[in-house]
């Protein structure tokens, strides 16, 4: 067993935390792979599923089609700096794979600053045990950048409020993806 | 649930790779927390335990025969760079815990090229499938160096039988430990 990369990993982290009855998110659809695995592990719950392109929405509705779950999943054509306006009580988890919609044009990446208010608004959504997962793309076209600012907005997170991890993969070539986890404090520490 | 710090974090990489039955290593025994640790998980294996400090040594003694677990564990006052004449056959975890001898003078602390070393030494130690961990603490006097050298080594390990994950808590104040873990891969990827 190996954790591979960072997209791997955040399954790990969300799967610690998320029991089958629950209610979790994905802010970033893409091609709807993380999606899936949310609806396979809340088995008796709902996902919500984002994303800005109706590319990417017909892309994870084939995939959730094509796996039987589609009735888990609520999907949303939507900018997700308004997930608020979705999520009415706190959520187990939200997942976050940054960067471009494989497969199609890299001017749709995410946007540095959108990205940070989204993450900004996610780490509030969540409940205490719950986590936050963003996959940073550093080595893409303006990664770098979106990077930086999602380092800076978690790592000011009130450590009493908050447990964030950053966990990069150090031997592997080309800038590879890093992955930042969320935790929501429980009890005494929240 | 939260994992607090590196160290704690540390405990969690080694748990997940080691059997009651497995031969385990403590490269830097210090007070004897980590050594304890490791001879309450292999209740049937063995345990080797070193540190150059005398004190270190008659501290973690002191520790094992406390908790009654001493008959498990081989204590070694050596330099951690001499680890090959000790193991002679692979292990599943080799722990490190960088830094000076708390309660201690700050003298005794570890030194970069030699931490490197002994990192250098122990990922060859360990049997595929185990593990290597090392907590750095970039914030001592000396321990941004040693930092370095570590990040150093274990990043040009060849990603073809290694897996190195670097663990930063990153809304900690004042310079907080991080983990360096070194998997060892299985099967078709080593």
């Amino acid at each position: 067993m190996s954790f591979r990369n960072a997209v791997n990993l955040s399954h790990l982290c969300v799967k610690m935390r998320v029991k089958p009855d629950d209610t979790v998110v994905d802010a970033t659809c893409g091609n709807g792979h993380d999606t899936l695995f949310l609806a396979q592990i809340v088995t008796r719950g709902r996902v919500l599923a984002f994303d800005i392109s109706p590319l990417a929405i017909a892309n994870t509705a084939a995939r959730l089609k094509e796996h039987g779950v589609s009735h888990r999943v609520e999907l949303c054509q939507e900018d997700f700096r308004n997930l608020r306006a979705y999520v009415r009580s706190p959520v187990a988890a939200i997942m976050f794979n940054l960067g471009y919609l494989p497969g199609a044009s890299r001017e749709t990446a995410t946007k540095a600053e959108h990205s940070r208010e989204a993450v900004e608004t996610a780490v509030n959504l969540v409940r205490p045990g719950g986590v936050v997962t963003v996959v940073c793309y550093p080595g893409h076209q303006g990664g770098a950048e979106e990077t930086h600012e999602i380092l800076a907005v978690t790592g000011g997170l009130s450590q009493k409020e908050f447990e964030v991890l950053k966990v990069d993969f150090l031997n592997q070539a080309h800038n590879p993806p890093l992955l930042v986890a969320v935790y929501r404090l429980e009890g005494d520490r929240a």
